[in-house]
């Protein structure tokens, strides 16, 4: 099943954002985990093409990222995010099987390190998802860090999202992404948000209240060559939220249940999302969603800006 | 208040450090937080003339490093000097938000981290410091870490101080200096020093005993391609140190003093300094001058020997 | 002592490795340490040879990477091999002292770190050795990981090892190695290997069964532009190896005579091998040497399909 070697990648851009690219237009990446791991289908479906259709309202063009098959795919036709909705066994690829996805001509889901990367290889600058990895609870113990914080020290793409996931540590991710010298952007809020809920309880590194603003500090950033990406917290609306004192009631409930059933190891993020699922009936995938495309347009929004 | 985008970067040279980069003369980079953030005026002031006093008198040109209201200045006028000494409300920027002050048109003063990329955007090769940021006492609960040691790790500035603050964990410092690769010279001594005192009690990972060594260590790192920075901790001066005994009482002390006060986070480094200043009827702030002036005598000797 | 200031670096290859070089020949870079360090005189020498020898019948060249009196040499003859097995007071030389050793004149056997970055210089992109650094027990108090982990997240070769000692904490290690966006990959087996041991009891990141396979998968990596090594653990052949229930009652033991002893610091890992060589009646050497010379094989095949 090897791909023999070859000088080119196997790199195929959906019609839109080849076209997009040629004329300099505003993109936005977006990841493939949140469809292929994130949501059950159809429900992941209709939010990813409703992401899409949030960024084209803005004026830009949506780029999913993903390896089908051992091919890199910068933005997807509809069939064939029809598809990948309904694929199973996709891996969940990040910096270091990315690569591996593509030699072994596999299907690899990508997190927000991978999607990364692909959107600064089709020199896109803008990523809209949902939460960033972080530091894991007791990270103290387990060293359990997503690679996703080194990829945003390292890579130059603007990520929008709606801070970490609260069943993270998010201090410890915090503090990670201070020494890591990465840029920590609350948008028009002063408080860091905690995903499903827009306050975490922490003061925001740094806030700003426009896309434009967002598009000169990064600007400045490449000038000073300064060569990491930025992360972008944008608050859910306060309509979708589940407020943090509600949510942390839930999320304490969830790890409990989680050392009950002696869930260890990688299998302990989705038992609790899962776990979460059930012990909100079903509002912490409504508020996932409404994040996700409330991250879409400001991304959009950002890309616009940009090129203007 | 967020300046439009704009191809070049807000970069201002002094008169003195534009004419010694136009015939290849020695420079010696110097942070400003020590100026805004570590030392009141007028006392600031004058130990700031003290240090760029002694860099010209050992044949080198200083080069403050500073964002003022959105423009980064490599070198200051002494009028500037005068003014950003009795300036009230300047942010205190590291990587993660040095290009945050420009875009803002905000003033910044640089840590460590900052002061090194704008030394290395303005071709400077050393830079003369007091004491680093390090590892943070409990930064195995807290993870607080400098973004200090990930910039020594990342560019290729000689930074000369007198080792990390005592209130630090510098056995975890050092640590983390070698997984990250960063050479860790003692001047003229076999122990690493303790900022205020000669001693750490913790053998120096390395020694050179010339300004000429030191040079000519980094050219050959140069050569072979190694792209990060290199830390030289140069003793404070037998005369002014409060012997490591007697310090560790102290800070002892004043740890307790902070706990009892309920002090906690980015509060607790200004408390510690503050409450070592009393516990020592401010001889912790006479030693912290005497050993900036030692440091700036040293980094000049090592700007002389790289260009000679 | 010190080099005067010189344009060009003092590299010195082999006439072989030169020739190699030259005709485009596969190379497999070899460490120094374990000639200087890790083994007593002449089983080093024995060892060492051996090693070449195999690297040659598999098609490829070996180049062992060392500093001899402040001259890198890239490749040994044969008589240079034989004083180098018989000398003292070697330097270890990591990322932090390579230029060090050099600048010094000094001499400098490489750890991974070191060879990895001499191999990258010397443009060979393999590199053979019995087990890398890794996270320290204990780490989560003393900060103490290995500069390996780092070379690894930033250099361009593929380091084939049969794991990590298992005097190290494994899982952590692997924790280091996925946040850093490393690549692991173990030849042939679904089980991360423990140097003495086939299986560390650690299902393995990835798995590739042929060289070209592995060759595939880094040259998809550079193609990406993805900049980092490549971890390949091959599990020491099962006549030779130690399992794992076994080896593991010796470590708690060397461990627990450690404490007795009050052995701390950098004094631990020698401290440890030392007693497992005794409390395995020599068993743990023989199967060091016999992973090297399976390790040395399977590097030579991937040098080989590299180039094909
Ligand atoms: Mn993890
Ligand atoms: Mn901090
Ligand atoms: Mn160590």
């Amino acid at each position: 099943m090897t791909r023999p070697l070859t000088p080119s990648l196997p790199l195929q851009y959906s019609a839109e954002v080849a076209a997009a690219k040629a004329r300099g237009a505003p993109i936005v990446a977006l990841e493939s985990t949140i469809i292929t791991h994130g949501m059950p289908y159809p429900g992941n479906l209709d939010m990813a093409r409703s992401v899409e259709r949030i960024i084209r309202e803005e004026g830009a063009v949506p780029a999913t990222i993903v390896v089908i098959d051992g091919v890199l795919h910068i933005g997807l036709e509809d069939a064939q995010l029809e598809a990948l909705s309904q694929s199973e066994g996709a891996m969940k690829v990040s910096r270091a099987d990315l690569a591996f996805a593509i030699a072994e001509r596999r299907t690899g889901a990508t997190t927000v390190a991978a999607t990364m990367i692909g959107a600064a290889l089709a020199g896109i600058k803008v990523f809209a998802t949902g939460g960033i990895g972080g530091v894991h609870r007791g990270a103290e113990e387990t060293f359990d860090i997503s690679a996703d914080l080194e990829e945003l020290a390292r890579t130059g793409v603007i990520v929008v999202c709606a801070g970490a996931k609260a069943i993270l540590d998010i201090p410890k991710t915090l503090e990670v992404l201070e020494t890591r010298g990465v840029p920590v952007v609350t948008y028009d809020s002063p408080v860091f948000p905690a995903f499903w809920s827009r306050d975490s309880g922490l003061k925001s590194p740094l806030m700003l209240n426009s896309p434009a603003a967002i598009a000169n500090f990064q600007a400045v950033r490449e000038e000073l060559g300064i060569t990491g990406g930025m992360l972008i917290a944008n608050p859910v609306p306060e309509a979708d939220e589940i407020p943090r004192e509600e949510m942390e009631i839930y999320i304490a409930r969830a790890i409990d249940n989680a050392e009950r059933d002696e869930i260890a190891g990688k299998a302990v993020t989705p038992y609790l999302l899962d776990n979460l699922f059930h012990l909100t009936d079903g509002r912490s995938l409504k508020t996932n969603i409404a994040l996700v495309e409330n991250n879409a347009r400001l991304a959009a929004e950002i890309a616009v800006a940009l090129v203007d």
